[in-house]
């Protein structure tokens, strides 16, 4: 049984004021599957260990998909067991199917996140299914995480475009986002998963979503393919939306752009969010030595410009924040 | 003697809704002057040239500045003599003293930039000079230029923050746009040098500069250290600034953070422009090559997201933009 939302539609949505964003770090899933080099198990654990002291109030620890489709992600069930669970931290594991559902209970996950997209093609060649299985498949997640108590996140991929489809219309993404809700979501992340929105779109999607409920409800999901994740960001801020996932040290390519950046880099959003008077909990700088450390495991260059930038002595005197 | 300024200081200043946005291309000056490889003479006219085929309408050539302070700047006069000079285009050349100008003259030069900052430990550091001697320099620049009718363009650094002063106040750096319209500057260029700029900052600068002028006199130089170049822009342009520096590729260090990247990205920039529904004259496209030419000739990483995102072939037909 799935608890029921109550029917807000129609009220007056209104634009969130709050000084306080929180940012939904997603290094360790949504970086990681998309890093060519596959990291040992003792390093993840490291890793999500490290972020934990951080002040991030939100780890999205794995993904429990098949090795066989995200060989980065073969160690999901050990990564959970061996990470501290830090108290007021959360830790939700991305689910693609029942199976993966189980195991995550099995280990003892609270929260999961669930996906799906507003593009067919997407659909099928991300997933291997339709876009109505898709939502059968989440039925089924869902149905059975209620029974275990677990907290569901929904994703939403392609946003506003799809490298199959093109543009995505507002409504059509709007229409899914509210049929997460329906089915029990807590949140829904709106992912910009190939980086293509700009401050226009943002918005005109946005104006959409507010038809469907409270903008709190949302999260924004940039990539910066194309350098406009903080322009972006700044667009959601005005518009009232006060979270936004991120990826430290810019993790994670794009499986569509050879050679492109993936993730909004965590450190560039919270020297962002900071410098415009907001609070997010995050200390800046222990974010910034997490994504060094990361960025030598992984032997790439940190995607942080702000990392970069940081990461010698002389400017951690000389940077006037 | 100096062209005066209409005194309308106590007018109203009316916001630009022009939907038309010039884009001053600095790479070849800016951008080469902080790189570490020197390139040759042959390589940076064909730079040049290829930018003039883009649709730019200011490509700034050169800097006629000693070698002894900046190697890279070696060659400016035979660069400026060999660069075709397409109609339509303006190629300002920057002066650093009346020496520089006396050689920008002999070759031709239409229209020269100088340079000031509101901070004077940076003047000293950075020309070797207090305030006061650089004002000096700027106005016996100003009369020997307008001598020989050339045009003259401001630029202002450290807008926001200075490497060794920290936070700028915008009421200075306001009085010292002001003091360049004064002497005869067609334009004023805000340089954020350090890359510390943030949206809020951003706006109570230009809050300030409504007081000394229209607007429309200036233009906003981002360089994109933090990542926050873009997200300036955007606030840029919702206060009625028209006009943007920028590098192609992203060219140019930080001299002040080791490692850091510079100069916002030309591409980035004009991906944004263009998807905010604005129009700039230039082909987004062959810039992207320009900038991919100029980093296989400096050996370097292409700093420009969008270039790395659109130098596939596969991703040139999946981008919605």
């Amino acid at each position: 049984m799935f608890l029921s939302r109550p029917f807000i539609r129609n009220l007056p949505n209104s634009r969130s004021y709050s000084d306080f964003v929180k940012v939904v770090e997603v290094g360790p899933r949504d970086g990681l599957q998309n890093e060519k080099k596959i990291i040992p198990t003792p390093v993840k654990v490291d890793f999500i260990n490290r972020l934990s002291e951080t002040g991030l109030q939100v780890i999205e620890a794995t993904s429990f998909v098949s090795p066989k489709w995200v060989p980065q992600m073969y160690d999901s069930a050990e990564v959970f067991k061996q990470i501290k669970k830090v108290k007021g931290v959360n830790y939700p594991v991305l689910i693609p199917n029942a199976k993966g559902l189980e195991k995550a209970i099995e280990v003892g996950a609270k929260e999961i996140a669930i996906f799906s997209s507003p593009s067919e093609s997407f659909s099928k060649k991300n997933t291997n299914c339709t876009l109505s299985e898709n939502m059968e498949r989440m039925k089924e997640i869902i149905c059975l995480a209620k029974k275990s108590d677990l907290t569901i996140r929904g994703y939403i991929s392609c946003i506003i475009g799809c490298p199959y489809e093109g543009s995505m219309k507002p409504a059509v993404v709007a229409a899914l986002a509210s049929a997460l809700l329906d089915l029990g979501c807590y949140e829904v992340s709106l992912g910009d998963t190939i980086g293509v929105g700009t401050p226009k779109k943002v918005k005109s999607l946005l104006s959409e979503m507010r038809e469907v409920d409270d903008l709190s409800k949302f999260a924004l999901h940039f990539h910066d393919t194309y350098g406009q994740a903080i322009g972006n960001t700044y667009t959601g801020l005005d518009e009232g939306i006060r979270i936004f996932d991120s990826s430290v040290s810019g993790l994670g390519g794009c499986p569509y752009a050879a050679g492109a950046t993936g993730n909004v880099a965590t450190e560039d959003l919270l020297y962002f969010l900071h410098e415009q008077g907001l609070q997010t909990g995050v200390d800046l700088n222990k974010m910034v030595q997490v994504g060094h450390f990361i960025s030598n495991q992984l032997e790439k260059k940190n995607q942080s410009k702000v990392g970069n930038a940081l990461l010698t002595k002389e400017t951690l005197k000389k940077v006037c924040v």
